[in-house]
């Protein structure tokens, strides 16, 4: 499915950069990793590429052109940086009043002044579902175990609820047990909002497991890079928070270790399901 | 300003129940208040009234009723209770259906369900602020030090954030700064929200102050309880979060110790500021 000579990953931290890495060596597609410092996975040391500080913009666009790019994909986490006390390159410095400019709007202006800069520079920008797609999540029950009623109701509401949030470029995560809004995923991230759910959910954790994890694009997003992500962490992170389970978009959310994920749930007992958007807008 | 006999006042956590009684005994109002066990702050041991745990529905409206109260303050803070494992009254008991089945829609119909009860006994359910006007925020910059442009562009921002998530019962208050939304409170409450902007909000503590705390009514809520409140400790917290003020919505909001309040904001340099509706409706 890659009809690219070269990708270029950019990698944050997380396992996304990880998986996307042995994605391309596994199909025998030639790659080129930016291990940004102090956040790229160790594992990915030992890989074709270089290491480089989030602010040398330049010497990034110029490795990964050197490299023989014509793909470059963003994967993992990034926090936004301090732009006060970024250490740039000339590259870095010419782009940061711009950032700052679109950091005032919110991450994802900041993700499309990212994007155009790469693609001014004639690579174009791909989703990892476009490097492998074993990532995307798919629709229905992923596990043996599928929503109840009461579950669906949950997860309508906090689909509902990150897509109210959407114009104010917030978080992609929501978390509602009984009708009730636990939790709403801001600058924190979701494993911080899942840390607190599990004392918020306390009730549902001495009887019986209640309560969902929401996670879906914001809308309008740019859909190339920062998608949602799930993974066996949030799994471990859910059944501690006494949930009965994760929805995710399908199609558009990614899973990263589908096998390990299915089993962990079915383990635990707790289901993994994708919905489709028009599921989330019916009645 | 008081036209009723006697007040009774449903006592949860915190300072506004005590405010409230004081209040009552400096303007020579007779009143009643309903220790909620577990909740009540201590100094309201000695008051005129009742300790009743909080399932107790029968036996707190027959004592409201004896005392001779005609009118109904709710003050304080009550976490949602776990239903299923709740002590109840043969009245509370039968109270409990209609609290689950509104539980699940979000706190908002809960109250509402109380608040019926309550007048259902002939007796009228009364805000805090009608009993004593001192405790409604103003309008304007409450102490020394206003909020700048950029500090108003954050304030709107977080007040539409609460009222995008009006329909779904959700918290009353969000966190922004440099048009970044940290935060967005739901079950957690205010205090765990300002505890994770702490750390959200490093590079503001390092440099310069920025971002602000908004509270607000949620749309549509009952005015009568449940009203936004600020204090002297939430100033304390927004001051430890980095923040460079607090914004409320006046003649809504309420504010605890206004004096206190105002003298730590001017000493730790924030502001503290009253918004009319209108005014983040406009451009």
């Amino acid at each position: 499915m890659v009809r690219w000579t070269k990708i270029g990953v950019i990698a944050g931290s997380g396992a996304l950069p990880v998986r996307i890495a042995a994605a391309c060596r596994a199909r025998g597609h030639a790659f080129h990793v930016i291990r940004l410092a102090g956040l790229a996975d160790a594992s990915l040391d030992g890989l074709p590429g270089d290491d480089c500080a989030i602010g040398e913009v330049g010497k990034i666009l110029r490795l990964l052109k050197a490299g023989g790019c014509d793909a470059v994909v963003f994967a993992g986490h990034v926090k936004r940086p301090d732009f006060r006390s970024l250490k740039v390159d000339w590259r870095g410095a010419a782009l940061l009043p711009k950032l700052i400019a679109a950091g005032a709007k919110g991450d994802g202006p900041i993700l499309n002044v990212l994007v155009e800069t790469v693609e001014a520079e004639g690579m174009l920008v791909i989703g990892a579902e476009e490097v492998t797609n074993d990532l995307a999540a798919l629709a229905g029950a992923l596990g043996a175990i599928a929503p109840t009623d009461e579950n669906r109701t949950d997860i309508k509401k906090a689909a509902a609820v990150i897509a109210a949030l959407g114009g104010f470029d917030i978080g992609q995560g929501a978390v509602v047990a009984n009708g009730l809004v636990l939790a709403v995923e801001a600058a924190e991230g979701t494993d911080a909002m899942l840390e607190r759910c599990a004392t918020l959910n306390a009730p549902a954790r001495r009887e019986a497991r209640a309560g969902v994890l929401v996670k879906r694009p914001k809308p309008g997003q740019e859909l190339r890079i920062d998608l949602p992500v799930i993974g066996p962490e949030t799994v471990r992170q859910v059944v501690a928070a006494g949930l009965a389970g994760i929805a995710v978009e399908a199609g558009v959310a990614l899973i990263i270790d589908r096998d390990e994920v299915v089993a962990l749930a079915d383990k635990a007992g707790i289901f993994v399901y994708g919905f489709e958007a028009a599921e989330m807008r019916a009645q």
